[in-house]
């Protein structure tokens, strides 16, 4: 099979023998394979692959055809078509994912929507209710909302019906964040006047931490999935049991199976019918041809744009 | 009724008009009083009593008699022992408290401990299990483990079939926390040798952020409700994140009565059994009649002891 792989910091197309799937596990013929951050930090040698994920073949998600089974599978056909996120090894013409790992493809997505949809709306979901518990009727302050999370959470936040606030610091984004569904799509310096938030999920980083926390209602939470702009900030302890808060800390990558499984699960139940139904969408900004992953890759560090880049096979 | 009332910073004991029950609530004759941190910082005129609250009384939980009740009010009969967290004002001879708030006081403890044991086990109880979620089996490490919230927390860890490293500054006071139930006893320096942890209770303050979070287990918590040693401290995203991790602060004094409802519910159905069996026990180290009040504070303050400094009157 062809697949892209990291070879001294750079994007390599290179033949590597087709995998087998074990035990339990499904062999996907790949059809779409989304581009994410942790690709990039992949690329510059900055994010291992966790243990079981091939060791240098990125790529985070994707959707495909069932194209063979190990034993004891038995959750899907061949030929169905499915969608995940992996632990890596997603941007290669074939890949082997366990078959607790893999949801169904909604009814009316395309592959490209398909093969961008899994890491970002997982990880946004997982933030948003497994850490962050949004409940309908509260406010919701995102973070970096331009950004392919951002816009996952954005929709979903609108989904379930709580207020969103995006802040997007490029101005010529905020109209595609507006659109899908944001109340208010500010510059990040003004968001505090837009609070009291009940939910922060910030994406961006540990400049934001103490605005965020001055920002917070009662009981509120903070979601931080993304430090870009700077991991260390200053927290005011006093601030946060004044206001009775939590900061979450996570990432979906580094999960075993099992905990992968239960957010595939959570997703079938709760966001997948959001997608049949049409009331959330993937964003795509562009797609290439495998071949062409690394003029994919520089096109997503390029920036500019709202939505997924994702890679196409076959 | 005769009152401990702060004055120019100085307890002064006065007599008060007696309080009248109003709908719902119930007049206690109180018979001990606990004396607790934030005391203290009333009495230095840094920590307002809330809304509700007498203004100028202080005194965070409570015990006595029921000797009156407002229309309405059914869940206690005159005479009843009973006991209560309260916004302010349980040093004094009476006090009205919301029947929703008192809790009735288990067979056997003596009035000084039932007026030392509210607000401590509420608050430990709150964060290890409310907050930080604790469970049978997790190593629990509790930070500033000699104070009145830290006995309890001890107790209760031990109680639930956690494994509980105390961390102490006094080496003095050290025996005592070990004869609570605590597996290890040690200095705060060298805590993160004992974990990782999956709950940590910070009742110091901000200074140990940074081995906090160090110190965590996968899927650890930190729950912040102390922070006498400082508020301020460097938080690192990344680490939070790397150990999917969560800090939560919290404080019981601000809540509105339903919510302090709920805990006096959750008291009853998890704690109180606990010191009806004899499992957990509330460490007096001194009793000062109401009258000396002054005294009792100073004694606060002047530390070297483990548990209460309780208020008795009648």
């Amino acid at each position: 099979m062809r697949a892209a792989t990291v070879s001294d910091e750079q994007i390599v197309l290179v033949d590597r023998p087709d995998p087998d799937p074990g035990a339990g596990e499904v062999l996907i013929r790949v059809r779409a394979a989304g581009i994410n951050g942790a690709d990039i930090l992949q690329r510059a040698g900055r994010y291992p692959a966790p243990p079981g994920a091939p060791v240098d073949i990125p790529g985070l998600e994707l959707a495909g055809e069932v194209a063979g089974q190990g034993s004891g599978a038995q959750r899907f056909a061949e030929g169905d078509r499915v969608m995940a996120i992996v632990g890596g090894g997603g941007q290669a013409e074939l890949a082997v994912v366990h078959e607790r790992q893999l949801m169904p493809v909604p009814e009316g997505l395309d592959w490209a929507a398909a093969g961008g949809l899994s890491e970002v709306f997982t990880t946004a979901h997982d933030a948003l209710f497994a850490q962050a518990g949004l409940r309908a009727g509260e406010r919701l302050c995102v973070h970096g909302a331009a950004g392919g999370v951002g816009t996952a959470a954005v929709q979903l936040g609108r989904a379930v019906g709580a207020h969103v606030t995006a802040t997007v610091r490029r101005q010529e984004a905020r109209a595609a964040v507006e659109e899908l569904g944001a109340d208010a799509v500010l510059d990040p310096e003004g968001f505090a006047d837009h609070g009291p938030f009940d939910v922060i999920l910030e994406l961006v980083g540990a400049p934001n931490l103490g605005a965020n926390v001055k920002a917070l209602r009662t009981g509120g939470r903070i979601a931080v999935i993304g430090i870009a702009a700077g991991a260390k900030g200053e927290l005011n302890l006093a601030a946060l049991m004044g206001k009775r808060a939590s900061i979450h800390g996570s990432t979906l990558r580094a999960r075993p199976l099992e905990e992968k499984a239960l957010t595939a699960r959570a997703m079938e139940r709760e966001v997948l019918p959001l997608f049949a139904r049409g009331t959330v969408r993937v964003p795509v900004a562009a797609t290439f041809p495998l071949e062409r992953a690394p003029d994919a890759y520089d096109h997503f560090t390029g920036g500019g744009k709202v939505g997924k880049v994702v890679l196409t096979t076959g």
